[in-house]
């Protein structure tokens, strides 16, 4: 089957623009830790899927899976051991106050799962969320990418603040008055909100900020803008489907500023791949929406997921993975940096353990976005085999975002293989 | 662990109220075929559960689903050929129109991508669903479950008509006047949406109605309404995640009045307990809603789910699993009837193929439910080893639904513990 008749078949089937990697589209059928394979036998290395969390294809996560799934598969009305053990297990690890679980099949729906909650607490539908922003696709979250709507909200119960930048600061501010300005933005949100009747429910923003690029947070924006939204009597939902299981170097996103979250929401890495999610959140919460509603997921929390999700466990504690993104993810944003005194169009470096951006820019002063520069890179990393992204609303942010178990070795392989692609485009723009 | 304890730590982490079948649960803990058996060891006869729709842990499903996530496990931005495979097998056994495909991971998301397409093609948001019907769980979805919201709307984009039902019909009519009745809720409806402003999208329900009781449907009900739906512009969506796949003796549940959908939404049964989901529709509707909206599903479509999937096809041809819904459910609806003879509590006998209901009556003049007799019923059906449910607006409709190889002996076995049951109860009324 040639890559031609499968584009073909694909476009009669799922859609002409259903989306695809890359100006030529791989062909995988394989994969094995960090390591991807195609058709034609030929491996890349992974540097940006993170929902394989501790690797492609890992085995124990593997052999659970199947274990469970050859055992009992069913709903959660009957009583179970499993979901329990992993239940607890999971919120062990959060701040005390997060204490209760609803399991769920997708991020969508613990993001959606969380909006009812919040705005069934507050009696109020008014959400912030940030103005580049996406995190999910059911009728509910998807107002809040307001980014794919031109900008504006769709709903008069979603506003979108700008995301908190040290690098393309608001009004050219820095430090502790940046930080103040962007909380004001959340303060001014609330406001308009409860001027308008809407009424305000919470603050639903993933704590590092991935979709928006990463930016470097300024510090004492996290507290201040939290405190206007307890203030208001609105929830804090921190989305932590990308930051979460130590994507950081920490168990949890919301750790770097110490906030602690009144909801997260979980999702793509909890179970390798497979579909496991969860809404992680305060007792008082979650009794409350389960009093005066009546809600059941049937996949959600089934025994093959937990299964899944306490093999995840097990892996990341076992090879230390949460040690090896602070420690990999260091070495990574190290190197970048030094390459910054070779590539021009390096203009800034940021992240957290193995989430990692790098800005591409035209000019280091007016830091305008390099955004062909970063297509043609990820392009040609591709056809030297090593995969990754870019992000940023201006799409211009290269996305570095590999299985955890990634090496210092594979990091340099990375970064080698970035320092020739990028010498490569300086040397000759198009 | 005691159920005490089981109990005890269920409610701390999950909420008191999260629900859980029974008087006195069930702790399950093995499956196979249309068995369960308890932590002690004893098994009962599965008459209900529908996920598991080609038996407990399969084996054929089960090496599949352990094979492919031994090999890769990724999103759908490469090509690959198993969502190809799956995707044209899945929708070559639905009507030519109903051409293409969105592959998500649970009912809920499926329904509220439904909604999302029809609102979109229409431009405009008015739902009609049945008064007493559940779809999901999605903030979108949930709005259609006015049950559960004390009879009414939550949204001024929801009209719920009375569900189409002969045994306790509309102003007592009966046949064609009673189709036409129904027929004429449905274009109400559209006429309210239309002066409101708020515009009509489309009318979405199961097409066997099996949460309204799987009610005999006045012949020619469907076709009436849809033509309505139609002529005022709006979509017909099936909701066929409990009636698809072969539960009702044919491959959808929309073949038995031979109206085919605009959308059609399938969950539950599809990947056996693996969570797999997906909305099948016209090519120029899926078209048009990638063409406006940037849709993608992390889990949704990833090579294990689709080899998940095409096991499950596999094995409802392999096994003849069609033919045995219908001929089997038969012989349990026949079984069912002769024993109104000696059980006045069965006032009426309906369903299609492996999906069955009984209606409990107090008298079968008036119809009165028998709720409490049905809820009797299920919990001493329980303790004699046969597991069913109860359903319908009164909850007095014993549910039928079992896994789909279930066969005549395991029909004898539900027959006679329900010919025990029922006597002792109207024996001893409490």
């Amino acid at each position: 089957m040639t890559t031609t008749d499968l584009l073909r078949r694909r476009a009669r089937l799922l859609g002409a623009r259903a989306p695809l990697f890359y100006d030529e589209p791989l062909h995988i059928v394989r994969g094995e830790g960090v390591w991807l394979y195609d058709a034609a036998g030929r491996r890349y290395l992974d540097c940006y899927n993170n929902v394989p969390h501790v690797g492609h294809c890992h085995p124990h996560v593997v052999a659970a899976l199947a274990r469970q799934a050859a055992t009992l598969n069913v709903h959660t009305r009957y009583l179970h051991e499993t979901i329990l053990e992993y239940g607890e297990r999971l919120t062990s690890r959060f701040a005390p106050s997060l204490s209760m679980v609803l399991f769920v099949c997708t991020g969508s729906e613990a993001n959606d799962q969380a909006l009812r909650i919040a705005r069934l607490h507050t009696g109020a539908t008014g959400i912030i969320c940030t103005n580049t922003t996406y995190h999910g696709n059911t009728t509910a979250v998807d107002e809040l990418a307001t980014l794919f709507h031109g900008g504006a909200g769709v709903a008069p119960h979603v506003r979108a603040v700008p995301f908190p930048d040290s690098y393309r600061p608001l009004g050219g501010l820095a430090g502790a008055a940046l930080a103040a300005a962007y909380a004001q933005e959340v303060r001014h949100a609330i406001e308009a909100f409860q001027a308008d009747g809407v009424g305000f429910a919470g603050m639903l923003v993933c704590p590092i900020f991935a979709n928006e690029g990463l930016p470097v947070v300024p510090p004492g924006f996290m507290e201040q803008a939290v405190r206007h939204v307890r203030e208001a009597g609105g929830l804090y939902i921190a989305d932590e489907v990308q930051a979460g299981f130590g994507r950081t170097g920490r168990m949890w996103g919301y750790e770097i500023d110490a906030v602690v979250p009144d909801i997260v929401t979980l999702g793509k890495p909890m179970g390798n791949g497979h579909p496991l999610a969860a809404v992680v959140t305060r007792a008082d919460l979650l009794e409350e929406f389960r009093a005066q509603v009546m809600y059941f997921n049937t996949f959600g929390g089934n025994p093959v997921s937990c299964a899944v999700g306490n093999a995840v466990l097990d892996v990341i504690d076992a090879e230390n993975l949460v040690d090896n993104a602070r420690v990999v993810g260091e070495y990574v944003r190290a190197g970048l940096r030094a390459m910054q005194d070779r590539h021009r169009l390096i203009g800034d470096v940021r992240g957290h353990g193995l989430w990692i951006g790098a800005e591409l820019v035209c000019d280091r002063e007016t830091r305008l976005p390099a955004a062909g520069e970063a297509h043609r890179t990820i392009n040609m990393m591709k056809d030297r085999g090593v995969l990754m992204g870019r992000i940023g609303p201006h799409d211009n942010v290269l996305k570095i975002r590999p299985p955890m178990p990634f090496s210092r070795g594979d990091a340099d392989l990375l970064l080698a293989t970035l320092d020739e692609v990028l010498g490569r485009i300086e040397r000759d723009p198009q």
